[in-house]
């Protein structure tokens, strides 16, 4: 299959608010209050946790008959820590983004440990915002003046 | 200061559909039609760069003043392109995710270029998002039966 394009465009409202359009969608990326914002909408940290979350039950659910799994659905509860003094500019000593993320996935199935064990490592290898969080990715920013 | 802790918790629908929620917050991720979906909200790929242009006008903000930059408001472009194979189990070849991320930035602002060169790179090197996308991040997931 040849390669898939994917492409969003998004404005700032205010300092923290930003509204993006991918396709026919709106999504609202905010702030909360204790971290200056106007709190419309979730952060943009919880976002990349969105995003994960939404790719794991896709690929939760492509693999799962390669492994004879009879999936009925999946809960998935996702965390992560980061610290803010880079982003402030307070210090430069720890990464800017989440030092690690932990998730839990319950699945709705009947498949032994073994089996889940072996279908986990394929949804993970397969998954497209896991290998972006995982691995390195190549990011090129231009900036203009908009006027 | 110390570590912040995000947490989202999420639901499947569907195959495709998903529901986050992020403190009051609710997401919808799906697919569209021609990747197998329900099309009710934006794609797994997209929130990645939903989450980036989020941070990034959050980072633009904070970062401004501190070149001397009267910043009015940013607008930004972001592309991707990925290969779908490894996803559909077509092949290993590619990589699952995007195999590189394009932005462009538009800064409605009176800053000369050179200053718009320092601040850009202010930006990306405290950016939270894109941080986590650049460089490698520790994953951990445990799978368990729900019943």
């Amino acid at each position: 299959m040849p390669d898939l394009k994917f492409r969003v465009k998004a404005k700032s409202v205010n300092a923290t608010k930003t509204i993006v359009k991918a396709r026919g969608f709106e999504m609202i990326v905010d702030e909360p209050a204790g971290l200056g914002g106007t709190d419309e909408g979730a952060n943009p940290v919880e976002y990349i946790l969105a995003a994960y979350a939404g790719c794991l039950n896709v690929m939760a659910h492509v693999c799962a008959p390669e492994f004879g799994i009879t999936l009925r659905g999946v809960e998935i509860d996702l965390q992560g820590n980061l610290n803010p003094n880079r982003l402030f500019g307070k210090s430069f000593e720890d990464r800017a983004g989440y030092k690690g993320i932990k998730v839990v996935l319950k699945a709705d199935c009947d498949a032994d440990d073994a089996t889940l064990d072996l279908w986990i490592k394929d949804v993970v290898n397969r998954c497209p915002v896991g290998d972006n969080l995982k691995n390195t990715t190549d990011i090129v920013i231009k900036v203009k003046r908009s006027k």
